[in-house]
């Protein structure tokens, strides 16, 4: 199954650092079809598609045994004959509407395959700016900064944050949600209202860094993302793409950079050459 | 800010077994709507509702300054007028039109008010059966038995796992995803595939323990739910109404039991009355 993928990372511990190969979990949307009706697209790990297809109509209320199914089978994509991305489920009662149930996630701006999604997006965003760079002990310090003012966490171990930080390493916003989308999105909301510049401005998540929060930054224009866990593919697709510096698993001092690392200062933009 | 609950656990480590008072996140939906069309519901934290509207429509597309912004409110629930989760965003150019974006997640089953999800999931699904019981040791054992199975997790750090175990902590089934619902969904929909009985299976997740995760559990007669995570306000009361066991914080041979904890064998039950 090709559901990790090797990339390049600058791993920074302290103040050493070295380049270093890394292994990252594949993200790809998956459209799921039921008699050949889109009922929605989610960005998945590729494998075990059809249990997800499954799954998921069994939970949405679609289906209630198995027998209900007839026929399970990717769709071939004219274009690019080995992309499996699309499923369609046919039930044995073709008298399935679309119009019973109701459309799971789909992303407004979600394509079939990580490429056409980052080409759709590039089609609405400009690269963000180069003119904000951060001193990498600074980065070093967010996770710290924000859990201070975490005021939930301590309280349920549930829930996560997104903080909005200058490249001093100045809190200037932060809010909690027990979704880490919703959190970037009340953070980045607060920002639009308040007319923060989001575009000078580092985005510190507590929870993993996917596609979604990714391309959510890029709109804003947000220069650096810095997150304490792990990046999925299309997320370090996206910000290399779009000229976005992501940092993963800022913990313990020590760092991943996956990619342009020449806003982090110090001297480590020239060892990842 | 009302996004803390408490609850009454069962907490457990060791043999040592004890009923104390504890907080957990509060989860409920909230309904975006702009020009007064819903865009669709999320499931979030209250609070910074209107930076959560904002972001939303900033990030998705359909805003591109504060300034196009006319008025924020909620909406008025005639029925229960505390109820503060429908939002309306009315936009300066009146001519927004739901056609020109995509709804982003609805949940099949969602009101707009805890109460009211539930009781319609209520209406769909009976409760789980109590016939599987399970020994607190054996509960104790299963993040690292799931552990054992995730080839994935120590590449990445970034994936989640579910996983079946029977009630003598068998592992009956895993799958891997970068999204924790996607997990569930796979893993479900296997068991659905090759007829494992459900109803007499643990549910162990590798993150939260959310109302979306609660709910699958609920359509597949999943009696008992461990999580190495936190759960949701909503989750705990699903798995109150459902009668389903949910355990938390399953680590370091410790976790809380939030709900039935009957099916815990070993003199725990009679302890939380």
């Amino acid at each position: 199954m090709d559901d990790t993928r090797h990339v390049k990372v600058l791993r920074c511990e302290g103040t050493e650092r070295a380049r270093l190969d890394d292994d990252i979990v594949v993200e790809e949307p998956l459209e799921i079809r039921v008699n050949n009706s889109s009922i929605g697209v989610t960005m998945r790990t590729p494998g075990a598609d059809f249990n997800l297809a499954v799954g998921q109509l069994w939970t949405e209320g679609i289906i209630h045994t198995f027998a209900e199914i007839g026929t399970i089978a990717y769709c071939p994509n004219e274009d690019e004959p080995e992309l499996r991305n699309v499923i369609n489920v046919m039930l044995l009662d073709s008298s399935f509407a679309l119009e019973s149930t109701r459309r799971t996630w789909a992303n407004s701006s979600c394509g079939l395959c990580g490429k056409s999604t980052i080409e759709s997006i590039h089609r609405r965003f400009k690269r963000v700016s180069d003119s904000t760079v951060v001193d990498y002990q600074t980065l070093f310090e967010l996770p710290e900064r924000m859990r201070r003012y975490q005021t939930n966490f301590e309280r349920t171990g549930g829930i996560h944050a997104a903080a909005l930080f200058d490249a001093s390493g100045r809190l200037v916003l932060i809010r909690e949600d027990l979704g880490r989308h919703n959190a970037v999105d009340k953070v980045l909301g607060a920002a639009l209202y308040a007319g923060v510049d989001t575009g000078e401005m580092i985005l510190m998540v507590s929870g993993r860094l996917g596609f979604e929060i990714a391309q959510k930054a890029a709109v804003a224009g947000i220069p650096i993302i810095a997150s304490v866990s792990a990046p999925s593919s299309l997320a370090v697709e996206l910000a290399n793409e779009f000229g976005i510096t992501a940092a993963g698993f800022v913990r313990d001092r020590s760092m991943n950079i996956y990619s342009h690392p020449h806003r982090v200062l110090n001297g480590i933009s020239e060892h990842f050459a």
